[in-house]
């Protein structure tokens, strides 16, 4: 029998095929419910920090008042930067990319590099678990950093008795942050920690499934997330709303790109069929933070939904995590460039989990192909 | 309904799950055949220069001969590095790493970042099939120029007007390789281009579905590449022998390896369940070129097969493309440090080909998860 052709033919996109068992959360597309463990994700992004949840994912367990401490402490030091790396980011940073996780990517590919990571196949599950903190910890020192040297400025250092959110958003700003904006950034970071088997943490676990080390699984997954079809559009949403200008013009605005075949940023997702119960939150937070911007987007979006529902009656497309995130960032301060890369620094919480769930069961990510090329014989 | 466990559940590693049409090649594992295109792949090997497979495999065809010449050219020049980078070098090449292909992965993501290599939805078809040339070219020179700064010597310019298995050598040894050293590179590096969907190819395309740039693509392959149960072992193979030192001792070092649990590096794989039609050709490069080494290789595998035939009894391990890969390798003149990213040298000729496959009828791969932790509710 020849080989090419047995066995399955999935759907385009592994749509709907379960390729593993996860212990990290799931997403229930038809009830518009997501969660981490035991607690829905929504609820924690309203009561806990980005440590708590953070350790919830990597340890299994919310921590007691103490092993937060400590483990803020440990994640704490973690962002701090080796000197050969510190040394590198002007270079990484002087070249300007059309790719905002570009430069990320390659500070940790080097990060990986200088700190030795290797096979986690001849590696102690301390060293992984270490390795796992290490990544998380780092990026948003190495994003912070680089946006400000491309910026023509100094980085600003790491404060290791900071927490991540509020540190991230001191080390990019410069300036001292408002509590405001720390919740608000720690809601969007909680919210995006994971979401099943997205393309980028499905990436994550099949570069694990070689045996390659944590630093390789962390780099692609970043590339994943650059695509404007996962992680890549969060911006484009904001400039959607810049672009529409005034709530009067909304519905003009989407008629044309309806009719000109443009994509709507932050409608439709592929799994939730109701409304995304990130967008729900994220929508409570921007009406939080408030300004002119917010009240634009809530009336574009009344608009946007009521021309999709015209234009394309069957589908059912609903507000998706990326509208509102945006408008999000943006009020907390953090410069378009850098919405992507933020998504990075929180879903990367969820691929280091998952790659390390992946090394407790691996079996090497190798599907098959049909050929419907010219005949070979 | 839950779409949590909705729609089917694949079999571990999405073994025999048929994931995608192409039209680049396919691996017959039952016949121990594998092909691109219209060819036999080890045929191609025996016949035909990398410069002419990987026209065959980006352009679809054999080049003829002035079409040859004018790719040899385009990619020859493809081969020089941009300024910014080849000053970044020295910086990346001084990080002592655990995973040999971590300095070239962070070479690449400089370049594609530096060159603004951006999200390929937005990109011409030229301008994106001009990318998957540059990223093929340049690696080599990434490579050997990384290996010789480690090893305290200057880089080696590419010489644009040489063929790439040529010039590779010769940027890694600093001097005028011999014609059978270049040939049997050839034979290896054509021989290993593509192989159905092998777990880096699909790292590729699942980076690819979410529109993310070629860079991110390939730099993502690479990761995947780097894992031991991939492309991380052709060393291991070699280091076998020289551990196993005289044929003689063979039996013994084997019987003691499988008594503790140790993998033998070199047989056995996923697909096929003949001999790997990768390695019967090798082997005979492996013998053309001669030498103790071969002699010793050649008894060995002898030995190795009597042992798995005694010890696993019904599982037909056979020799993989690893076991000759090093013995050639060696003996063209590569350290055994560049073994896997000689490896990466080729599969990015399949890896870039496959992520322009799949942009041709794209769909965002992501499947699912089945949660079987605590209950949220």
């Amino acid at each position: 029998m020849d080989t090419t052709t047995a066995g399955w033919t999935a759907p385009p996109g592994l749509e709907g095929v379960v390729v593993a068992e996860t212990r990290i959360g799931s997403v229930r597309g038809e009830e518009g419910f997501y969660h981490y463990g035991a607690y829905p994700a929504p609820e924690l992004a309203e009561r806990r920090s980005t440590e708590e949840v953070w350790h919830l994912v990597h340890r299994g367990r919310l921590p007691d008042a103490e092993e937060l401490d400590a483990f803020a402490a440990t994640t704490g030091r973690l962002r701090l930067l080796p000197p050969e790396v510190t040394a590198a980011l002007p270079a990484i940073a002087s070249t300007t990319g059309a790719q905002s996780l570009a430069g990320p990517r390659t500070a940790l590919s080097l990060l990986a590099e200088a700190e030795g990571f290797g096979p986690w196949l001849d590696l102690s599950a301390d060293v992984i678990r270490h390795q796992a903190l290490r990544l998380v910890a780092v990026l948003p020192t190495l994003t912070a950093s680089l946006w400000r040297l491309a910026q023509g400025r100094d980085p600003v250092a790491p404060a290791p008795g900071r927490h991540l959110a509020e540190d991230y958003l001191r080390m990019v700003t410069g300036s001292e942050p408002e509590p405001e904006h720390v919740g608000a950034l720690e809601r969007y970071l909680v919210l995006t920690v994971d979401h099943d088997f997205n393309a980028s943490t499905f990436t994550a676990r099949t570069v694990t499934s070689t045996g390659a080390d944590l630093g390789s699984a962390v780099v692609a997954a970043m590339g994943a997330l650059s695509g404007p079809l996962h992680g890549g559009a969060p911006s484009l949403a904001l400039d959607m709303l810049r672009q529409i200008e005034t709530a009067d013009r909304a519905a003009e605005w989407v008629d044309e790109a309806l009719a000109d075949g443009r994509r709507i940023m932050g409608f439709g997702h592929r799994v939730y069929r109701t409304e995304d119960p990130r967008s729900a939150l994220l929508k409570r937070t921007a009406v939080e933070l408030g300004g002119p911007i917010v009240d634009l987007a809530l009336e574009v979006e009344g608009t946007i939904l009521d021309a999709l529902q015209r234009h394309r009656p069957g589908r059912e497309l609903r507000t998706n995590v990326e509208y509102y995130a945006g408008v999000v960032l943006h009020l907390v301060g953090l410069p378009q460039e850098l919405f992507t890369p933020t998504f990075a620094i929180s879903r990367n919480i969820g691929w280091t989990a998952h790659a390390i769930e992946q090394m407790d069961a691996n079996r090497i990510i190798r599907p098959r192909a049909r050929y419907v090329g010219p005949p070979p014989d």
